[in-house]
């Protein structure tokens, strides 16, 4: 059996947590499996990095950026293997130029074209550990790239995907997917089986445990996902294409709090204003998620939409830059908002869910500002200040602790 | 014109000294010159990667340890880059495998084979500073190298052979080769142009200011080398195949500490003997240096040879493991020496010049325990402590200072 293994910062953050991974890894190994353990960098050494790189130039290119960054996995990789090496296994470390992880060519956020498994291949027929540098890549003009947030789970995947690996290990800090954020929703459960598209859903609804774009990876090429803790051995939540029968109605709930509402008061209502506005921001890269339209009203109408908080600044300054050619006679904001989600396969065919949901933030006293949904995913905007009670309120509403 | 100038790891030690040596490479690169900058790791960087890797695995593989180490330049070189940027100046950082140098497979002690100047060129030619990795270099199974000491310095006379640069410039701590160590002797003079080969003999007599294997690799493709302090802006010293006329006699005089004696005592007077001895040390790639051989009587000698002191550890186990086979009745050593050497092409012609090295030693009251000469160096061994005087005495005796 071959098994990719991802472990995170924290989890080589020093010579003690090297060993730990080291002598976990060794367990699978002497089973007789092939074993690939993709590594980020240690601790806070990524930030550490960038801050050298911001005294030096706050503006610095994102090609040096990458360059600089994609030291700090190489230094995790040769410290692993040196771990090994003294457990008596015999182990590889491999950067991207050594693997050839080819991606695109943007700096700082590129994706995988295409990764050679000629060299891994070889390394694990002469029965060695390989370990490969996480979240970085090699561009076609032979420079290294970057894959942005949650790129080491893509590399993990994208591995796996390339030499077809019986499954591809997420070790975290947490024992798996659960029905809520377990600091906020006390009794929340840990969920054994999951589809690619709930965790899509709850990927992109909050939930920090897995980038969507690594699950988007293992959905496209039908790589088996399993999420578990670095810390102890349980099973962890298994992410797949078809789950056990029994579905739950609802799989899960997750808030999103790095949300912001935008408003745009007074537009012209005629047709063709709100695509501008909303090409105006897809053109900046800026992903738009409710939605909000008035009703039209002397001629003109108010839209609302939600965005991240990280592209607050650069919706409101595009929205003025642009205020005339939108028709835009105001433009209001508000940061203190939340979205709280639910995701789960069983509501596609049962009506009753929304209104399960919109009943226990009522019964808490929760307001209800906006609503977008999608085929497993019913998604509202509330106040900032009530997002973990509702949260809480939602999980008992739909008995997620049985 | 094409400058290589390379720069050491205190040059680039902080923010400050980085835009040093920025502001210093635009100064040419604005007179229109094309300038590739070559860099060591960041202060004391190396140093702090090794101390990982020795935590972790004390007997860290050779292959693991240059995958560690070669971080090192990356981030100084990348850091650089946005140092020029910051200045406007355009600039881009490259790594071994992004130049394509490439080494001899041995890690931990490469030698560069073949650098490909496409990359380079290509950057030069859009008017971009080129900023290169030193110490680094990539072998035929894709695999990061180092070079040893003195690394960089090779790697900048290497990429100004293969890419046909004008000159190449050594940053250093120093302003340039001096008659002797200006730190011991006073009125020591700088040089302003020397040879190939009085370099080389200077380089391996203890003067530290070049490494040897860059000074053969310059003399081999004929590049222009200049030492130069990274603090001023004097002109250095040009070493070159043919200086000036007014040839002194003697060029510079350098004490090297870092040496031990030994002596094998009793061994049989026969041929073949120290053949064996001397190729059981080659063969453990130990460098012998002078050699000294007793008459012999009653049918066996002695033989005395030094060594560098990295050395006598292994030295003295190799004598003590083959004690038998080489006929050695009982082995001696001294750490307490030094060899004094005096350099220069004038002495090929001038049969006194040894008389007045000796002369000036013994007017010191220095003891001369063995000698050693080539065809343009007088090497003395003395006791370590006599080091300093001797120095000072003999550039005396060559009246240097003028």
């Amino acid at each position: 059996m071959l098994v990719v293994k991802k472990f995170g910062g924290t989890s080589v953050a020093n010579k003690e947590r090297i060993f730990n991974v080291a002598r976990r890894c060794i367990e699978d190994y002497q089973k007789g499996n092939d074993v690939i353990i993709v590594l980020s960098a240690m601790g806070d050494t990524t930030d550490a990095l960038l801050e050298k790189a911001r005294d030096i130039n706050p503006n610095a290119s994102k090609r040096e950026l990458d360059m600089l960054l994609t030291t700090g996995e190489q230094v995790s990789v040769s410290l692993m293997a040196m771990a090994l090496h003294s457990l008596n296994v015999p182990a590889i470390s491999l950067n991207a130029f050594q693997v050839q992880m080819h991606t695109t060519s943007r700096n700082g956020n590129a994706r995988f074209k295409r990764i050679d498994s000629d060299r891994i291949r070889h390394e694990l027929e002469n029965r060695k550990i390989v370990i490969v540098t996480g979240f970085q890549g090699v561009n076609k003009y032979d420079d290294y790239t970057t894959l942005g947030r949650g790129g080491s789970d893509t590399t993990a995947v994208a591995l796996a995907a390339a030499l077809h690996a019986d499954r591809c290990e997420i070790f975290t800090d947490v024992e798996g997917v659960f029905t809520a954020d377990p600091r906020v929703v006390k009794n929340a459960r840990k969920i054994e089986e999951i589809t690619y598209d709930e965790m899509l859903e709850l990927a992109t609804s909050g939930a920090r445990v897995l980038h969507n774009r690594s699950v988007e990876m293992a959905k496209k090429y039908g790589v088996e996902l399993v999420v578990r803790s670095s810390m102890n051995t349980e099973e962890g939540t298994v992410v797949k294409e078809v789950v056990k029968v029994e579905k739950m109605l609802i799989t899960g709930v997750a808030a999103d709090k790095n949300t912001a509402r935008v408003s745009v008061i007074g537009v012209e209502d005629r047709p063709g204003i709100a695509f501008k506005i909303f090409n105006t921001l897809a053109k900046n890269n800026i992903n738009v998620d409710i939605i909000l339209q008035s009703v039209g009203r002397g001629g003109t109408k108010d839209i609302s939409f939600t965005v991240s908080e990280d592209d607050l600044d650069d919706t409101l300054r595009l929205m003025e830059e642009n205020k005339e050619a939108l028709t835009i006679k105001e433009i209001a904001h508000n940061e203190n908002v939340a979205k709280i989600s639910i995701v789960g396969a069983g509501m596609l065919s049962n009506p009753g869910v929304a209104a399960t949901m919109f009943e226990a933030l009522c019964n808490s006293n929760i307001n209800i500002s906006m609503i977008s949904t999608s085929e497993i995913r019913i998604t509202v905007l509330i106040d900032e200040k009530d997002a973990d009670k509702a949260l809480v309120a939602v999980h008992d509403g739909f008995g997620l602790e049985d």
